[in-house]
C-alpha cells in the first residue's frame, strides 16, 4: 500500500478533477477527516466526482497506484466508516446529488450516491409516492450512505431496512469496471444476488455510482399514539397486546424510565407532567389508508387502554408531529444527566428486550453509571446510551460499560450493531460476534471484488 | 472433478448414512434425476441427511473427492435447479424436516431446510404468527428449496421475497465446515450480508442446515375481489387507479384475454359466463386488521367501479377461496386451448407489462402460436405461456419463441426469471442480461465458497 501522495498522483487527481474538484489543502482535509463518531483521521487528498466515469479513472489509477480509497458523502456515521485511517483519498458523492428518474409506473427510481434522502423523499411526496427507510440522520444524510451501511430507522417493522428497498445499482470496482447489477424489476433472481451484498458494505467493495430504488405508493394517512406505563413490564406488554390485536405498526419506539427523567427536564409544561410519573413509554405509528387508519388507531386505543397507561394521546395530521417532538428530544435531553454519552445501536431478538435494558442498567450501577435505552422496539434495536462524566474520570467506567454491554447482548443472541456498522468504534468486538469461518468467507468476498485491498482499508473484516 | 463414484465412495456413504440413508439402485436413483422442468440426469448416489454433523463429512469428504453435490427436496423447480447433471451424489433433504423453535416474543422461527412451506404456515397461523412467502408450489415445497431459489410468489407486492423474511441461517461449505449467519435479531448489520447472498444461491455455495425466520402478526383479516375488464388497457388503467386510491394489496394478479377463454372451458357454469365476456382480469386480496379490510374492500370496490367492469365481486372469508379458484385453475385450463405449453417466469419493470403482453401475443402471431399471459402484476412478474402442440411440428416454433420472449423482455429492461432462477433451461441466456463483469465477480464469490466447484456444477454462472 502506498503511503504517501506521490507529485504524480497528485498532479492525476488535479487533472481528473479540475477547479475545487480535488483538494490538497490540510487545512480543508480537515473537513474529510471524520464522521459522526469519536475518530479522525485526514485523509492525503479529498475529490468531488460528478460522473461514473470519473470514478473508473479514479478507482484505475487508485487500484494500480495501491492508493486507499474512502468514500463518504455527509458522514453522519457513527462509528468511523468514513475515516481515513490509512490516508489516501476520501471520495465526496455530494456532487453526484441528482434524481435521475422518478418512474410512478414502473415504482422505481434511479438516484446518484449523493441524494438527501429527505428531499429524496419529499419529492416523491409530491407524486404521491413512497421510499420508506427513514434512518435518524434523514434530513442530512444520503441515499448512497444509506445503502452503503444498510441504513434501518423507525419504519424498519412495517416495511424493512434499506436494503429490502434496493432493486439495482452501478457500481465502480478498484480497476475502473463497471458493475451494473439487477434492474428496474421488483423481482429478478438472474445470478448470485451482488446487489443486496453491496448494501452494508460500507465502501469496502465498491463505489456506487447509481442506486436504483423501489417505491410505494404513498400512505393515504397515518396516526400516532403515545403512551407511558406504569413500569417496562407493563410497557412491553402493551406492545405485545398490539400486535395481538392483528395490528402491525410502522413504528414502535420505546422510552425508558431514565430517558423519561430526562426527557421531563426538557418538557416542563403541565401537559408534559405524566414524564414525571411514566416509568416506561411507547410511541405508535400507523400508516395505510384513511379508513384503515381511522379504524386502527381506535383498536391501538383500546388494546393499550387495556395496560392502564398513565398517560396516552393519539393524534392525526399535523397534531401527530408533537407527539414525535418527545421521541426526537431523546437524545439531546440526555445531557440534561450527563455531559457526556456513549450511545450504542445493539440489537437484540425482540423477546429479550427486558433482559437487554435491565442488564445494561445492572451493568451502570456496578460501574456507578446511570444508562437510558431508547429506541425501535418492534426490532428489538436498543439506542443503549451510558452517561458519564469524562471531567469526573468516568471515562474508563463507560468505556468498561460499552465492553460489558457488547457481551449481554451477545449472550442474549443480539447483535453489536443493528444500524450503524463496525467501522473503527467496534472493530475490537466484530470477532466475537462472528466466528473466524464467516470472517474468512467475508476476506474471500472481499478479495473478489477488491483483490489489492484499496476500499476502506483498516475497517470492519477489511 | 471425479467421474464416478467409487468402490470406497460408495462404502462412506453407505458408512455415513445408514440403512436407506444411502440410495445406489439405478431404478430408485430416478427419484432424484428430476425436478417440476424438463431435463433429467441420474445423479452417482442419493442421501438422505439427518443432521448437520452428516452434512458436514459428506462435505468435507465430497471436497477432498472432486465430487459433484445437487442439493434438492420436493424438485418442484422448473428450471432444473435440482437436476444431477454432472452426476454426483443428490442430497435429499426430505428428513430434516423438523421445525426447531417458533417463538411469538422474537416474533422468529428456526426451522431445518425440509419442512414444507404451507405447513409451516398452518403451525404458525395456529399461534396467530405469518411467514409470507407463498410460491405457487406452496403446499408441496419445502423453506430450504424457497430460500435456495429465493422464491416469490402472490404476496410479495406487500411482503416481499423470501430473502425479505430470511434473518440467518447455519451452512454448510465445501470442506465440511459450518457458516453461522446473521442472528435472531431484526436489524443486524455486522459484517458482509452473506444471509442474503446465499438465498437465491441455488446450490451454488453451501448446503443449509438450519434457517432462521422472520415472522409477521398474523393478519386478522383478509378480502378479495375479482374483477373483469372490456380489454387490458383499462384492467391496467384500475390496478394504477387502486395504487392512487393509497391501497397497498397483497396481491394483485392478472389475467389476459387468452387465459381467460381458456378458464371459460374449464368454469361453464352460468356465474361465470363473464370470462367469456371480459377480455382482461384482475384479482386483489386485501390484508390486515377486521376494521382496516373492512374499510379498504370499499375504497377498492369504488376504485375499480371507475373503470366500468363487465365483472366485479369482492368476498371475505371463505367464500374468497371462490373468487381465487379461477386463479388457480389458470394454469391446467390452458391445456384446453393446445396440448403442450412452454412458460416462463420473465418480470419486467411495472410500467412495462402491457408492452410485454402484447409484444408476446405478436411474437406469437408472427410464429403461428397463441400466447397467454397470467401472474403477478404488482411485481410486472408474468408467466408468459407458449402454447403448441408437439405432434403438429410446433416444438420448434414454441423454442424460437422462447428465445425471443427472452429478447423482448430484456429489450423492456426485464429479467429472463422474476422467481424461478436460472438453472438449466435458461443458461444460454443469463449472458444475454449479465455482463462479464458481473459474471466474472459472481465466478469469484464462487470460487471463494467453493474453490473446488463441487456444489450443483453445471448450472447458472458456476
Amino acid at each position: 500500500m502506498a503511503n504517501d501522495l506521490s507529485a504524480s498522483g497528485r498532479s492525476f487527481l488535479s487533472g481528473l478533477f479540475p477547479g475545487d474538484g480535488a483538494v490538497f489543502a490540510p487545512e480543508e482535509l480537515v473537513a474529510f477527516a471524520g464522521d459522526a463518531g469519536q475518530k479522525e483521521a485526514a485523509p492525503w487528498a479529498a475529490v468531488r466526482p460528478e460522473s461514473e466515469e470519473q470514478l473508473c479513472e479514479l478507482l484505475k489509477w487508485a487500484d494500480a497506484e495501491r492508493v486507499p480509497v474512502y468514500a463518504r458523502a455527509r458522514g453522519t456515521n457513527k462509528v468511523g466508516q468514513t475515516v481515513p485511517i490509512r490516508g489516501g483519498v476520501a471520495v465526496s458523492f455530494l456532487r453526484m446529488n441528482r434524481i435521475l428518474d422518478i418512474d410512478p409506473r414502473d415504482f422505481v427510481a434511479v438516484v446518484q450516491p449523493g441524494v438527501v434522502t429527505s428531499e429524496f423523499q419529499a419529492e416523491l411526496a409530491r407524486q404521491r409516492l413512497f421510499y420508506p427507510p427513514d434512518p435518524a440522520s434523514i434530513k442530512i444524510s444520503t441515499l448512497g450512505g444509506n445503502v452503503s451501511t444498510c441504513a434501518g430507522g423507525m419504519r424498519a417493522l412495517k416495511y424493512g431496512v434499506t436494503r429490502d428497498h434496493l432493486l439495482g445499482m452501478r457500481a465502480v470496482l478498484p480497476g475502473g469496471k463497471v458493475l451494473r447489477l439487477g434492474s428496474r424489476c421488483h423481482k429478478d433472481v438472474a445470478g448470485l444476488d451482488l446487489t443486496r451484498l453491496l448494501a452494508g458494505s460500507a465502501g469496502t467493495l465498491a463505489l456506487f455510482s447509481e442506486l436504483t430504488l423501489k417505491l410505494l405508493p404513498l400512505p393515504e394517512a397515518s396516526a400516532s399514539a403515545l403512551a407511558g406505563f406504569a413500569d417496562f413490564e407493563t410497557a412491553l406488554a402493551a406492545a405485545a397486546g398490539v400486535f395481538q390485536a392483528g395490528l402491525l405498526p410502522s413504528a414502535l419506539e420505546f422510552m425508558d424510565a431514565v430517558t423519561l427523567e430526562a426527557l421531563s427536564r426538557e418538557f416542563t409544561g403541565p401537559e408534559y407532567a405524566w414524564l414525571g410519573r411514566a416509568r416506561a413509554a411507547l410511541l405508535f405509528r400507523l400508516d395505510g389508508s384513511a379508513a384503515a387508519v381511522r379504524a386502527e388507531t381506535q383498536t391501538l386505543g383500546s388494546a393499550l387502554d387495556e395496560y392502564a397507561p398513565v398517560f396516552l394521546e393519539t393524534a392525526s395530521g399535523p397534531d401527530e408531529e408533537i407527539l414525535w417532538d418527545v421521541r426526537r428530544a431523546v437524545s439531546p435531553s440526555l445531557f440534561h444527566l450527563a455531559p457526556d454519552k456513549s450511545g450504542e445501536d445493539v440489537a437484540v431478538p425482540r423477546g429479550r428486550v427486558l433482559e437487554a435494558v435491565r442488564g445494561l442498567a445492572a451493568i451502570g450501577e456496578r460501574l456507578g453509571l446511570r444508562t437510558a435505552c431508547f429506541g425501535h422496539l418492534g426490532d428489538g434495536n436498543l439506542h443503549s446510551n451510558i452517561l458519564y462524566d469524562r471531567a469526573k474520570g468516568q471515562a474508563d467506567a463507560a468505556r468498561q460499560a460499552k465492553a460489558e454491554l457488547f457481551k449481554l447482548v451477545l449472550s442474549l443472541g443480539g447483535t453489536i450493531t443493528g444500524e450503524h456498522g463496525v467501522g473503527l468504534s467496534k472493530k475490537d468486538w466484530l470477532a466475537d460476534q462472528i466466528g473466524p469461518v464467516e470472517l474468512d468467507i467475508m476476506r474471500r468476498l472481499k478479495a473478489a471484488f477488491d483483490p489489492h485491498g484499496i476500499m476502506n482499508p483498516g475497517k470492519e473484516w477489511a
